[in-house]
């Protein structure tokens, strides 16, 4: 008899239990969040956390699959699992298994249903962009330089042009079956050398955001103009757009998701402890 | 005839310039400052890149030698070599050969005598300890987590015993012919939850600031009073003291010359272009 199945036989499992989990990581050194058969990734690197805690194999689901190189300030990930830990000891149990460059920033119950990804409201992304003649050591892996100037005014009404709900297939390198996106901020910020571009939709297709700073970048340097982004819009043809900006300047901000869901975990973490 | 001796017979060499940097940098992947055999160190880095443009091997002098892991916003180095470039270019050109970990903030041409270390008057080291149950990964190579509480307010008053001319042996891992050095500022400050500690020195044996930090965290718990204090300065041997704070809290952030270092390179730049 296999000893795995006598321990089963001798135990009841503990009752499993979902889990959010908000996250922050430097994503310089990771091929991305997703799980790969080979090298290290977000979500590897936290579900043989988990596995070593629950003593099984359990998928961690992330609200975004961030690209190699993409950092996230609040990711968010969900799991289930029969864990014999309170919150606390948990959270520190991850992070004691965990490289320095992830950090779990809070783990809470939550109701069965949820899932990080398919439960998401909206997420909010973040790209900086580094115009002076130097990048601080401090900050190289967080941003992208672009020496060269732009016009931070002109970027900045081009930026407005996407806050729409349409058919993005042109800022994503994938083609995609439903290509329509609803975005609902897209800024750009400028402070001293810096620039910020802040963008917010229920969704994102595959390297949208980077896309779409691209674009923005070529709007600056007077490559491209309203009518042109327009144009992009209705051919929605990734060939005839501009160049992605670089992984290293975007970030996951935010993962929102309905409102009573704190409260839905409260109970439902009342229910179970 | 060596081609050598052919080449130095048809043009004679430019003059000699002395330059002086000032150079930011992340240590982390770096074995300190100080070159050696094997492995990357940020002089060997520049001398690398300074030999690319002189044509010829050239000393690059340090005003501190920085330890493995230890940062720095605003280490100076100096050299001579005849270059024929303009100092923007010499800027543009040692940052196009340097690893975008290390970045030429200014290069100034400064008179024959200048030496980056023997001309210096003083330096600034920042340590920064991270006191919260987690750090951010985008700060994590640059703080010294200590998850544990420590006494910020007995800390402070213990950063001000080491304003004093004294011999500092206690705090330096290494027997120094001449142990005595003077600080002129030595402050802890708290925000949030961090520590900033700040000391301004002459001049510093080695690991002392790391040895000061590590004594101030052992009086933060508790470990260690003033009169503790006083008594590492009267015996004055490391193994009584407390241990090393790691390297990758510290940043060197600043090196002082006298004044007129700058109108004398002026003039002398003046001279020379």
């Amino acid at each position: 008899m296999p000893s795995s199945a006598k321990a089963k036989g001798a135990r009841p499992p503990a009752p499993a239990v979902s889990y959010k989990l908000t996250i922050a990581y430097d994503g310089t050194d990771f091929l991305g969040w997703q799980r790969q058969p080979e090298g290290r990734t977000i979500q590897g690197e936290l579900e043989k956390a988990v596995e070593r805690l629950a003593g099984r194999r359990t998928a961690v689901h992330g609200a975004g699959r961030t690209d190699a190189g993409v950092h996230a300030a609040g990711q968010v990930a969900s799991f289930s699992a029969a864990l014999r830990l309170d919150d606390e000891t948990l959270l520190r149990a991850l992070n004691a298994q965990l490289p320095r460059a992830i950090r779990v920033l809070a783990a809470d119950r939550v109701p069965p249903d949820f899932h990080a990804r398919r439960s998401a409201r909206g997420k909010v992304y973040q790209y900086r962009i580094a115009l002076g003649r130097l990048v601080s050591p401090f900050d190289l892996r967080f941003v992208h330089h672009h020496p060269r100037p732009l016009n931070a005014a002109r970027m900045r009404r081009a930026a407005r042009l996407f806050v729409r709900e349409a058919d993005f297939g042109a800022f994503s390198s994938n083609r995609e079956r439903n290509p329509v996106r609803r975005v609902t901020r897209s800024e750009l910020r400028k402070k001293g050398d810096e620039l910020t571009y802040t963008i917010e939709a229920a969704g994102f297709l595959r390297y949208m955001v980077r896309a779409i700073v691209g674009t923005l970048i070529e709007v600056g340097r007077g490559k491209l103009d309203v009518a042109g982004v327009e144009r992009l819009f209705r051919e929605s043809r990734r060939t005839l757009a501009s160049p992605t900006a670089p992984a290293r300047g975007l970030c996951l901000l935010r993962v929102d998701y309905a409102r009573n869901i704190k409260s839905m975990a409260k109970a439902s973490s009342r229910g179970l402890v």
